[in-house]
């Protein structure tokens, strides 16, 4: 039983289903958003709405867009011809973030994980297919996150793609930058020492 | 810049100026909301606008309700003559929750503070007044916080109480229930020996 008047009550318990928001949030939340204007509440509600509904997945290389094809497919300074697949938009975001990568991406939306019965068919990599098969692509650069999962797609792709003569990368393990060779994992660094190279 | 789609920018830029959520956390609620089928979506934004625009404060007591007056204020089971003072409507529910207190509450919505320039005027104590000038009050119980803001609002409004021959108290301040006395502060423990009763 709630002690609050109902509309408090049922916007705290919304606020609950967010990740990482416990009851003791969700309160200070919900009483935070009382106590905004009614205008800027309904810019949190619209923004909420509009997320929802005007954004959606680019039909080219499945980043999340709310133009179709999305503004880095369609992008004028972009090689086409480089395509670089992460698992995430996160990443997507992350990638543009270095402002090194002139490339396009391909999203695939989560990674090969037998333990949580994730397969090939489950992730966007016939999407990927279809795209390469005209023979217009350079380079695929492998860029799924460095654990289990990560590297089993990339290994997974990579023999897909092999065979269709695509150049195919993976993204260079090693020390982060401003990193501790001392706090660094031996995997880490073990991978820091292969991957080396001459300067 | 942005490198992400207009309305998921907007989105988790709306999330950022929730109180305790940094750049990285409204980034998650992002994703976690464009993950959410269109349904759920519109439930939390409805439930945002629906607790904005439902909810006022009781005209008796102040306390945040969706009727008014409140259900407390009309309860049949209440003692009207009783009037339990805090500061905040999170009080009432910390209250309400114990199920030991059957009169009624006000809010008086903050805690004299002249650090912040909070003075008598800004908080509902003049509302106290009209309420309990009928003279059919019997008690008031101050139960804001026990620091010096929450002291400070108790004795200014007992002594505007006094005068008018209302008896008026103050919860006790002691060592919590559970708690331990080699952890209690010591002015904690003072006030839990000035309290001492007979057993």
């Amino acid at each position: 039983m709630s002690f609050y008047a109902a509309p408090v009550a049922r916007l705290i318990e919304e606020f609950e289903k967010l990740p990482g928001v416990g009851h003791k949030t969700a309160q200070r939340l919900a009483f935070h958003v009382l106590n905004l204007t009614d205008q800027k509440a309904e810019k949190l509600a619209n923004a909420i709405m509009e997320a929802k509904l005007k954004t959606r997945y680019c039909s080219i290389c499945s980043n999340l867009t709310d133009t179709d094809p999305c503004s880095i497919c369609t992008g004028a300074s972009r090689e086409p011809s480089v395509i670089c697949i992460v698992e995430d938009p996160r990443d997507v975001v992350a990638m543009e973030r270095t402002r090194e990568f002139k490339g396009v991406y391909h999203v695939l939306h989560g990674a090969i994980s037998p333990m949580e019965g994730i397969g090939p068919e489950d992730i966007k990599i016939k999407e990927l297919l279809s795209r390469v098969k005209d023979g217009s692509i350079k380079e695929v650069i492998l860029a799924t996150n460095p654990n289990i999962e990560g590297e089993a797609t990339a290994m997974y792709i990579s023999r897909l793609l092999k065979p269709l003569g695509i150049k195919t990368t993976r993204i260079a393990h090693g020390i982060p930058v401003g990193g501790d060779l001392e706090y660094a994992d031996e995997v880490t660094l073990a991978k820091a020492l292969e991957g080396r190279r001459e300067i």
